[in-house]
């Protein structure tokens, strides 16, 4: 994408109209900048002062294009104690910090509001260690999330966390925002996987916990405050991560039911018979597929059209049981007559090809337009319902007319990790306005704090859902959040305006009135 | 155990002469006791003022008979807000608290120093829901850890956790000290099995956090500091949890070998070819293995005397896939000569005897007087030479004489769960005599430090190792776990003395002086 094209987003500011800058914080000056020109390698410093508004506005806007900061300085440190000069300086003098990664969220958590620094650790991506024994690797906050995976691969390892974005998106990153993605399900959470962090707090001072140990009870888990804080408390600048072997076999197959109710079946056999090799239980609904076909050029090698596609994966170590344990699963769930049609993966690529089908809903719903990307967290029972209240209700306010190219939204897709209860709802539309924003939020939030289930699974809060985290979390709880925030980041310095927010929704009647 | 025999044991408060009473801490009164009487059914209010000391003892000496308490008061709350009652009075009365639930910790975490009200979750034994779509459990916290076991079983589910003293252990006690045990090679840790927790803080309020989601980014994961907090930040009354499927197939094999580098040389191989289905490699040393064959009256099936004798479990879905895999890996650290003699389970019968030997370890370390229990995380590399340098040390000190049965010291036995680099060394002794405590510690923790390991893999601080905190944090983190039991306990009311005391060690001449 050119910068021409980015200069046309709108500022998140503007946008985002309630939003007002905070004047506790400075305003950049020539001696601000001149300072950290004295600290970082002169081209690791990128400010408008020198004319570089064209490379800024890269990092002031987000993946999907949706939000817009104003920063006026980029400053890339090499080392933590770069990064720890870095925010000390912003510290004293109350500049207000963006910490930015891969800048492949979804929530606008990464780019900035109004005119905060942003501190990224993309120059910080170098590799530090790696025991073939206990399989712990230790990095660079900025390494990309596919390096790692070749370099682990190559070992004979693998990194047990994988998503769509893995080309662009940083551990570090990952680490802030508590990703999930497509390994959850066996490999687990980055509150099990990461085994030590290293963080710079606000103040400058380093939490110098880069444990390989895989068991530690000395005192409060202090690193897990840092998972899922996106940026709030400090910047991470070194991960210790453990990773698993990587399978000898690989399987895959794909299906399609026509119920929810079937899909839920096929999803206890599976976890019953494919017990310790099942890897992933992903599914997309018709809705997804479509834009898929269209967009895409790609499809299933399913004969009919059904309601609800299933991918299936298992990683093992040994083709032959592997095979034997998938066939006779498959068995079990035609007897039950709970599948229509099913389609076991012939060899590595035919897998991959499954995966590429998988990966690419996300990218076919932003095929058009603006996309609103959701993603819940629901007992597995309703999960799917979020869809089909949700189209009932954009088809009620008539700007969803399936069929209908004048229709404002084009698409209600549903998608994403059933073995998690984590679902993916994508609204694609013409553009981000005001009209249907209002039609979906908080309305969905309200249905999923209804239905047992919080805002978000995996992408996190960001400016995003920042003000709706009172439909998941109580007050009691936001209370202590708020209070660790204030203990660790007492000027508020870091990711301000999103998060935890001053001003909370809580009801559907604070955000009507 | 008689009361008579409880009577004997020295006073925690006497032993440790250094501690002592903070008196800003009020003394029980009858006001008090009253005000309980009236929240709580008669029977679980257990006084000394009425006559009730015998009783008390059982909730005043903890589990090794090494520490002893004289809590006048024990409250046993049957609900939540009961629990929310009992704290908040506490709290605002200044009344120290130390909550308890089985009593088997090995810290002296679980019961009280000085007067301290000691508040059960005993009481509190319910399992509130299963869903076995998802497989999470809820329960209160004073469910006994081998009940979840047998109620997940009937169902056809497991409890990621096991460990042997799992009779008397709680759920809410194995969370609040972070428990490991013998599944976590495969089933990882609490911090990722744990889904959600109910906690009443010291002020009475209740943090109601009891999801049923494998998934949640809203916001740092508060429930991760109340895991492996020991009860110093409030009192889990409720928790869920994450059962995996309980494993159609259990297989074992018991190995010996004669040195440090075969046990890695296997452990890497087992990693390798069992992938999928390794539940399990567990290990014992010779001094170890002498314990059991003379006060347990166990043998190994195994012809030779060996160094150190190696126990590995698999859980799958399929015997003869799983008897497949292990001959192959079998064949394997055969024709690399590392193993000296294997023998594999003929059945379920004889894996379970192989646990029963493994599990008698400790029980055997102390069937003589007195046993000082370690529990260190320490790289695999140099894991045993801990066991190698304290025996060389204690031989110096001419404590540890083997053979001579006038010995202070009997025996250095080291075993543990290798899988995750978790060591247990076990001294036994004829008591806990200062001499030796001086011998060993703060060795053993300087020890640790120096080879990048902690103090603590599952046992947790505690009285016995709260102290020694700076060998394994830096003081940045300390400094923040004390701001967030600030935070959280503001009159620092719960199970004080402990965990995070006043004055820490952290050079060894800090407790020479």
């Amino acid at each position: 994408m050119s910068t021409k094209d980015l200069e046309d987003i709108e500022c998140t500011a503007d946008h985002y109209s309630y939003l007002k800058r905070d004047e506790k914080y400075n305003r950049l000056t020539e001696e601000h900048v001149n300072y950290f020109k004295s600290i970082l390698p002169k081209e690791n410093v990128i400010c408008s002062f020198d004319d570089s508004e064209k490379e800024l506005l890269k990092f002031n806007v987000d993946w999907m294009k949706k939000y817009r900061g104003q920063s006026q300085l980029v400053l890339l440190p090499t080392c933590t104690e770069e990064v720890s000069k870095c925010l000390k300086y912003c510290n004293d003098n109350k500049l207000a910090v963006v910490p930015q990664s891969g800048n492949s969220g979804l929530v606008g958590g990464s780019v900035p509001v109004f005119d905060e620094i942003i501190i990224s650790t993309k120059a910080m991506n170098k590799i530090i260690d790696f025991d073939d024994m206990s399989g712990v690797l230790i990095c660079n906050a900025g390494c990309v999330l596919a390096d790692l995976e070749a370099y682990a691969s190559e070992r004979g390892f693998m990194i047990p966390l994988d998503m769509g974005s893995k080309k662009y998106c940083c551990i570090g990153g990952n680490v802030s925002s508590n990703a999930g993605g497509l390994r959850y399900l066996r490999y687990g959470s980055l509150h099990s996987n990461v085994l030590g962090l290293e963080v710079v707090l606000p103040n400058g001072q380093i939490i110098e916990n880069l444990s390989r140990l895989r068991k530690d009870s000395t005192g409060y888990d202090i690193k897990q405050l840092f998972i899922g804080a996106e940026g709030t408390l400090g910047i991470v600048t070194n991960v210790a991560i453990s990773t698993p072997r990587k399978p000898k076999a690989i399987n895959a197959v794909l299906l399609s039911t026509n119920s929810w109710e079937n899909v839920q079946v096929i999803y206890k056999k599976a976890k019953e018979e494919l017990q310790e090799i099942i890897s992933a239980f992903e599914f997309f609904d018709e809705h997804a597929y479509s834009l898929v076909k269209k967009h895409m050029n790609m499809t299933a090698p399913l004969k009919q059209a059904n309601e609800f596609y299933i991918l299936i994966e298992t990683h093992g170590s040994n083709r032959e049981h592997d095979d034997a344990k998938l066939n006779a699963f498959l068995d079990t769930i035609k007897k039950l007559n709970v599948v229509q049609e099913g389609y076991v993966s012939k060899d590595d690529k035919q897998t991959r090809s499954f995966w590429v089908m998988r990966e690419s809903v996300p990218v076919a719903c932003s095929m058009n337009g603006a996309v609103f990307k959701y993603d819940l967290s629901i007992p597995m029972a309703t999960l799917y319902n979020v869809a089909v209240d949700m189209r009932k209700r954009l088809m009620e306010a008539n700007v969803y007319r399936p069929g209908d190219e004048t229709s404002e939204v084009f698409n209600v897709a549903a998608y994403g990790h059933i073995g998690d209860g984590n679902i993916h709802l994508n609204i694609s539309c013409k553009n981000y306005s005001k009209k249907i924003t209002d039609l979906i939020e908080p309305y969905i939030y309200e249905w999923t704090q209804e239905h047992n289930g919080v805002i978000s699974g995996e992408h996190g809060l960001g400016l995003m859902k920042g003000a709706y985290l009172g439909y998941s979390k109580s007050s009691v709880m936001i209370d202590i959040m708020q209070n660790i925030k204030n203990l660790l980041d007492p000027n508020n310095i870091m990711n301000p305006y999103k998060y935890l927010p001053k001003k909370m929704i809580t009801k559907l009647s604070d955000i009507k009135n």
